[in-house]
């Protein structure tokens, strides 16, 4: 290839990488994640600067780097598949069975509710089974996150409206990584039934023998970064065997990380694989996803929006709360379970991705439902420490304030 | 991009970095460094695996991955930007000045004996003086990562001969860059004077006044892998500042580094970005430059090769140690530093490239001298340690075998 192309591309990498940096600084300060920030960099600079760029200098002596190129398709690939391999290491087998029963009901209901508003939704718009379901699976995701960080700030985390809400916020994430697999296979039913069951088949036998041995001996390897290396490599390929059976690409990586969590180094592979991520690929895959998004498309997805903003927010908190009330919390505790699941990051965006590689919607419609997704993740996020602060405001205890470095 | 070249991209960056590593494991049983084996990986792939893989499936149902796809070119050459970033990490001003003037000789003999016959060689072959000068290039770095281990081994690191060399070492990689950047920037000579002083003020500002201070901040942010993002962005923009100056990429990438070396967070930035380096980007830069050595030059380069041998180990060793004799050191001392600044690795490699890069030698010589530094640096890669065991065998001293893992 020609060497000017080649600078072209490391400059838009690194410029990709500093605008997500900077806008992740700005968010920071208003305590809202980095996520948003990325996403919002990557819209800025592909639907405002690069068109006024563009509109300035049509002379075209200024190379603007093409976002579409294979070379960000791909470190943005990497970076959801380690994003994906993150969040399945946070989930241990063991620790989701001692969560015990209120979390899963918890769980089950924070997922049931919006799944079917979700169908009824597709219902009333005439869209077929798969894309309303589709539409529930984006708002049946729990992000933690934000509501961990709002608990640690009113110094509730560590009480059992807290351990309840992160337990069913990881069952909630199993839940929609197999929905998400089954939802968005082709084929015929039950060819669709024989290669997701055997996908399952093949990986739980890969996960429970070979790659936690694998990452142990890696680890112990006299070659520099080569546990790290092999981690990486079993990630790309269990994320290619879960495509090469039609399954989405993230349940590889996801699953992956939940296999590895048990094992002894965990720790140290969070942190290796941590660093890599978090310091290029994630920031890159944000910023690409915020790329994608169309003006036109955000605009139009304004009526989807005023619907979807009110109903994801009352069927997550109804449904949390009506789980978490049957499984015998209090109706007060129960309630801020309900508002404390509200929020979703990662999960929707991703789900809504996937939804648009797999051509579930049609190139426009994709487009809107990306627009709306953004906007009832956003709101999600912006609401809840509000609701969650609103709801702690009565009580008489003292709270000491934590300063939380995420 | 169609999903399936996206997925056929991801396997063969998963496939070249198991390749990669298994290849590196294989080495380290031999005491062989990885950078040597990771391109014998990937020549082992492109000129052996790959012809016969099309040649028993030519119905084209297997999609093999294009290695001269920009994704990889891109991911190499971060690999070579994050290498050149470490080598300039390893080296302290201070320490330099330091490591005074015994050093400062003998890596003088070490640097001009070859390059004296570099142009020697090329006005031989009818070269130009460039070419020469890249010869000559090629010929004086010294790898220090094979004797440090063979020294260890025999427990003389931290000797009179240990300590000299060390240092020496490390002028010598500085003299490299300097020198590679003049020789590879094209255009006339007052031209080329003007870019190259105003490049080197330039990052010398930059580097003395924003770089450190920016690492120092990066680190201190509340944003996750946010330091070492800033350090990678640090790192491309320097490397393309280098090449918009039509400096070597790669002196961009050593001068941050080299900048970054007497930052008070040194150690954590090293930690972080090995690790990010050496278990992806660094393997598959190497793994790429074997599969770019084609078959047929490495058997055309055998005559260069058969003359370059013995004249890079005769003009490093005597260059060594005349310089060492100079500087004041026993002429059995200054023997060993001559042989201990044999071994060369990274850098002549690198060279070769940026002379191909830079189109100093025509498409064909491009690749014989390929060849040729390939077999130079396993030559002498090889060779010294033997060399070191045989002169030191003599000794009456007690010598602890230490068992060093890098």
């Amino acid at each position: 290839m020609e060497t000017s192309a080649l600078y072209t591309l490391l400059a838009g990498l690194g410029s990709a990488l500093l605008v997500a940096m900077l806008m992740g600084l700005l968010f920071d300060r208003f305590r809202l994640p980095p996520v948003l920030a990325q996403i919002l960099g990557g819209f800025l600079v592909g639907s405002i600067l690069f068109p006024a760029l563009e509109g300035i200098i049509h002379e075209g002596r200024l190379h603007l780097p093409d976002f579409t190129n294979a070379t960000f398709e791909v470190t943005g690939t990497l970076g959801l598949i380690m994003l994906m391999f993150i969040s399945g290491l946070e989930v241990r087998e063991d620790e989701l069975l001692r969560a015990g029963k209120k979390s899963l009901i918890t769980a089950i209901g924070g997922f049931v509710f919006p799944l079917g508003a979700g169908l009824f939704l597709g219902y009333l718009f005439d869209w077929d089974l798969r894309q309303g379901l589709v539409l529930g699976l984006i708002m049946a995701p729990t992000s933690i996150g934000i509501t961990a960080v709002t608990l640690v700030e009113l110094n509730r985390l560590r009480t059992k409206v807290g351990v309840v809400l992160m337990g069913a916020a990881i069952m909630d994430d199993v839940m929609v990584i197999v929905a998400a697999s089954v939802i968005l296979t082709k084929g015929g039913v039950v060819m669709l039934f024989v290669k997701i069951v055997a996908f399952f088949l093949l990986i739980w036998v890969l996960g429970k023998y070979l790659m936690p041995r694998s990452a142990v001996a890696g680890y112990k390897l006299p070659l520099k970064g080569g546990g790290t290396a092999f981690v990486i490599i079993m990630c790309i390929f269990a994320a290619l065997l879960a495509e090469s059976f039609k399954v989405a690409l993230v349940t590889g990586a996801f699953l992956t990380g939940m296999f590895l969590a048990s094992c002894s180094i965990k720790e140290r592979i969070l942190q290796d694989v941590e660093i890599i991520a978090t310091s290029f690929f994630i920031p890159i895959f944000f910023f690409l996803v915020g790329i994608k998004i169309e003006t036109a498309a955000l605009m139009k997805s304004g009526l989807l929006l005023a619907l979807v903003i009110p109903v994801s927010m009352l069927t997550k908190i109804g449904g949390g709360f009506l789980g978490a009330w049957i499984s015998g919390l209090k109706k007060r505790e129960a309630f801020i379970i309900g508002i404390g699941a509200a929020p979703r990051l990662e999960f929707p965006i991703i789900i809504a991705l996937l939804a648009t590689m797999n051509s579930v919607f049609g190139k426009s419609e994709a487009q809107e439902l990306f627009g709306m997704t953004m906007g009832m993740v956003a709101f999600s996020i912006i609401i809840t420490p509000l609701l969650l602060r609103w709801v702690y405001a009565g009580d008489k205890e003292i709270v000491e304030v934590h300063d939380y470095k995420p």
